[in-house]
């Protein structure tokens, strides 16, 4: 029997634990299939992998980056490091819990440059469509740099491709003569740009409060933010005020429902993303909404529509890296014959018992011992190193608690390594005051 | 024998022109073949369908509009104007010679609404994949309202998507860190983000010319335009200046080849568009430099990789909509059989001799005359009403004098019609002082 053959889309945190998981089989001796990546950007990282552009990317596909300049990681790092890479490994030492960008990029490069799993992946090459066909995959794929293209059939597909890339954009009347600048927060790049400007941010999750976060620092004269249902209710700075949902703009002027209304020169729309897989027919394509358990995936990962194709941190996330590592090593096992995957019955009661598990949840601490019995769950059944969730629960349990205390200092404390057992050093300059966001400053800290 | 089954991509004026060609033949009594024609965005006119939206669509797809707030024609409407749908019958008067959008769409709309061929177009739904099989097409489509595929048989694929959507962007060192707004031309919206601000452009076509205009008009603090080759050479306003190429960018400073700088807050990509078919595989994809005479093109129309498809407007353009239409009625022959399709030597003959002609040509009045004799050239070989194309030309020309004589000022110009003889008004407000781009305010000159 030949090899099988197995198409990872995406290289970024997903894809790359994927590729690791399977590298780390072969070198404990196993013989893997074989793997190609496909990533439509340049370079690994997904997310990470930080880009000035916006809109379409140099080869006119849907840029991936999401990410912003002097974005710093908005949760601990305790809460997503490598159980088989820690951060002390990487740095050579302890650094402190939030790092900017690069300091993860480089993280992550790290373990992925140490396993030589870069020469599985093809870069610049976007995929185009994936038909289900003689009991495998017909992957279409475009190499974008001498724009030609590829079918290949490979016996299994894994989507790594992310769910933070296809932004969600409500319209509300008037935005078409609104006189300034409308954004949503996945083209939005750099603060300064609002330096002296009165911003609108519509919603109330990370982006809203990260992004709103940055203007402030950055020196914008005034952060609204209007929320549909409840106000973050942090303790913001002066400059800083939560309103009601908005109506609708006229002019400059933004209408809240209320009967208030604000001046304002930019409206940052930090209204989610969506579940998008442009290169999926219906019979292949996950339908869900951002949630712990997503629709149709046994154990998280299995798609019950094709259970020889899999998809790679589809779930809300409090745990990341990690989490994604527990899938990777779990599909990795499953395609190498090593886990079984039940019938149609089982795999829908399983994912239908997940959700009314995590419907049944009560606050955001219960959501994060979920989302880390979870991950718990699936290491279990793999060789991936286990570790200390505890640590990592209690980590995201700290760092809300400090959020609560003063929103624009939390990232001032430092928290236990659920791997090495390490408390981590508070980092040389107050967030707020550290406009210098390059590895190079931050790891001046714990030398 | 069956119908034939005609497939459209697209329903901007190239996409409209098609649908238009077929009825008018079946209003003559004509059998004409299953039309379906698929059109991504929620209405029709393309380009002309203004959107506020930037990067991606609410379908997430890669945004379509190129087009901005305060555009007016950069060209007289008597050099676009329909054959068979005057201006005048359109707005019962004659009206003046450089309409704002709206009023070009307005205009687009009122053909295609008389014509009645809204019904034979599938508004949301996006082209995924096409594949030449079975003598045929199979095109792969997204119906993105209900998040749904479908896929079906045609035997033709007219290709009318456009050339002016997908943005070329290219890099230069520093953008990284530019510390304020770099957009491409494609994600311009607002002239009035820019009020106050020193703006960079790059880039010296009609983009860079319009939108350094536009910007200009509506308060910006300062134009500077960079270009590779030669400035525009205008007389421009005392706020604007033209400098040598871009080298480099750091913080908000700007490092021009010559050695000079300049600080600036934001950065306009006018560097043109790409030829760019994402659902399109290797062998029917069209490849072209933006020319008068396109690679691969039999008559500018039939490609020559598979004379079952056909492209509409893929050249560059001085004549648009009723160069469209010339082609539309040619491409409607064709495929009913009253023009003959010659063999593939006959065919590459043909676009290399029109290259070879295009590569002759001394300067743009050269370049206008030409594309107006192609345009006629179609017109003679179908029933598509003849018309002054002379008088077109002249329009050109003469638009090209009021330019170089005042590019502020050249709107004011009227142009006699081609099609109706009648000399445009002047327009009751100087365009630099013409602050209101609406239907309603444009309308009131010729009354």
């Amino acid at each position: 029997m030949s090899k099988k053959r197995i198409c990872i889309i995406g290289a970024g945190p997903s894809g790359l634990a994927q590729l690791r998981a399977f590298q780390s089989a072969a070198a404990k001796g196993a013989e893997i299939p074989d793997i190609v990546c496909y990533e439509k950007q340049s370079d690994w990282g997904g997310l990470w992998n930080y880009t000035w552009r916006t809109g379409v990317d140099e080869h006119c596909n849907p840029c991936h980056g999401s990410m912003y300049r002097y974005l710093w990681s908005n949760g601990p790092k305790e809460g997503l490091e490598f159980a088989d890479y820690s951060f002390e490994e990487h740095f050579g030492k302890p650094i402190a819990s939030y790092p900017p960008r690069a300091v993860l990029f480089d993280y992550i490069k790290g373990r992925v440059e140490k396993a030589d799993v870069r020469k599985y992946i093809k870069f610049n090459t976007v995929v185009r469509d994936v038909r289900a066909i003689d009991g495998g995959f017909e992957v279409t794929s475009r190499d974008c740099e001498d724009d030609s293209e590829t079918r290949e059939h490979f016996d299994h597909v894994i989507v790594a491709s992310g769910h933070f890339s296809f932004p969600n954009v409500p319209h509300y009347p008037g935005f078409e003569t609104f006189q300034g600048r409308i954004l949503h927060a996945h083209d939005f790049r750099e603060a300064r740009e609002f330096e002296g400007k009165d911003i609108l941010i519509l919603g109330t999750s990370y982006s809203a409060e990260d992004i709103g976060s940055q203007c402030w620092k950055y020196g914008c004269k005034s952060v609204t933010v209007a929320h549909r249902t409840a106000p973050m209710g942090y303790d913001w700075p002066e400059n800083w005020q939560e309103v009601p949902a908005l109506d609708h703009v006229d002019g400059h002027t933004a209408h809240f429902i209320d009967g208030t209304s604000k001046e304002v020169d930019a409206i940052i729309l930090c209204t989610g993303y969506r579940h998008h897989f442009p290169f999926l027919p219906d019979d292949l394509r996950l339908k869900t909404a951002n949630r712990l358990a997503a629709n149709d995936l046994y154990k998280g990962v299995v798609y019950t529509g094709n259970p020889d194709m899999f998809y790679l941190g589809m779930q809300d996330q409090w745990y990341t890296f990690n989490m994604f590592d527990a899938q990777a090593w779990w599909v990795r096992d499953a395609i190498m014959g090593l886990i079984d995957i039940p019938g149609a019955a089982e795999m829908e009661a399983d994912w239908k018992r997940r959700q009314a598990e995590e419907d049944a949840l009560e606050d955001d601490y219960a959501c994060i011992k979920y989302q880390g019995g979870y991950t718990a769950e699936l290491i279990e059944e793999t060789d991936y190193p286990s570790f200390d969730i505890e640590a990592s629960n209690d980590a995201f349990f700290k760092w809300k608690k400090h959020k609560k205390q003063a929103i624009m200092e939390f990232r001032n404390h430092g928290y236990v390594s659920p791997m090495t057992g390490t408390m981590a050093p508070a980092h040389h300059t107050p967030w707020a005051d550290a406009l210098d966001d390059s590895l190079e400053s931050y790891l001046q800290t714990g030398s």
